[in-house]
């Protein structure tokens, strides 16, 4: 493995999407290749089993199947997209990954953090991020910016009540404990433009280091 | 749960699906409810979840998706129709469950016992059959009877390699020894008469209890 395997995380208004589409051109016009993916990433069994997780008439799915579900998907598009890519030498970007995982599942629906972990982990095997980029925002706030732009879809996760996405907020500050080597916070709240900055700067030192 | 979970394991051709058959019969004959089943038994998301491991353009599928795509339709399974079934009392008697993954997919394919018992575990939260039957048969005798019963449409795993049935029931034989008080061994290589009384006896000593 000789590319860089990053992943961005953040409750939902975080603004993940536009930074990392600002952080792909800038790392590209340094020079580096650059591959920005998200889950399920256009492979097709991946986006074979999202369908199953996300099909609205499955109302019997069970937390556990879902979570399995997601490590499966996650396997997938790691073993068909993100592996080759860092062999090539890519940085990858992600958008989610494993923290996602243990922050909505692990923890805000309960089924525990080490839980989750433990099935994520025979789904890497081994294949971890070495930078996690948290981007930081109370859960009112990010959620008050999806309200304010319209242009953007909202989805399932977009939906559920406040005290759900605080939860999510709280199990984030959970894994910046458990993993403070991996996991670099950013501030948020603050110009799309500051926090793709900081992104930047951090993202430069990790690969100067 | 008040019922009992009884699973029937063995490699291809050990008359599984006829003795579960012949003991529901009896079974029910004795007086006690019995739900027989396999994964995925029928269930939507279940079966959904069967589809895309055993979809022939999916040749890209990796061995630990697999893996947790066959936790996920076993969970799925569990919940929808053995759990309910168990708490309403009845036997449930599964054809291949737990030790099916843990033969093939952790021995037979490599991925390791403990790793695949690991993400089952998960998946079973603590909902283990509480009695095994192995029907024992050398993968070559076994085999040989597939192939002279004509009726039985050949599956997938009937035409792996007999080096592969080996293994699976090499692995089989380390599980007696890893779960000596919950899976009981029947010698199958006898007629199915025979195997049926051995596993109806086995079945009426832990009923009694």
């Amino acid at each position: 493995m000789i590319g860089h395997f990053i992943t961005i995380e953040g409750g939902e208004g975080a603004g993940k999407t536009s930074i990392i589409q600002a952080l792909e051109k800038r790392l590209q016009q340094d020079g580096y290749q650059v591959l920005a993916t998200r889950e399920p990433g256009g492979i097709t069994i991946a986006e074979k089993i999202r369908q199953v997780i996300l099909d609205p008439t499955h109302t019997e799915m069970d937390a556990r199947t879902e979570a399995l579900l997601y490590a499966a998907a996650r396997r997938q598009h790691l073993m068909e997209k993100v592996l080759p890519a860092l062999e090539e030498g890519n940085i990858v970007l992600c958008d989610r990954f494993v923290d996602s995982s243990l922050a909505y599942q692990g923890y805000a629906r309960g089924l525990g953090i080490e839980e989750i972990y433990q099935i994520n982990q025979f789904a890497m095997e081994g294949c971890e991020p070495s930078l996690t980029l948290f981007f930081d925002i109370e859960p009112e706030k990010g959620l008050r910016r999806i309200q304010a732009n319209k242009e953007r879809e909202q989805n399932r996760l977009d939906l559920e009540a406040l005290s759900f996405h605080e939860k999510v907020y709280e199990a984030y500050h959970i894994l910046l404990k458990k993993f403070p080597n991996r996991i670099r916070s950013i501030n948020a709240d603050q110009s799309l433009k500051n926090v793709e900055k900081e992104a930047y700067q951090i993202i430069q030192n990790y690969l100067e280091a």
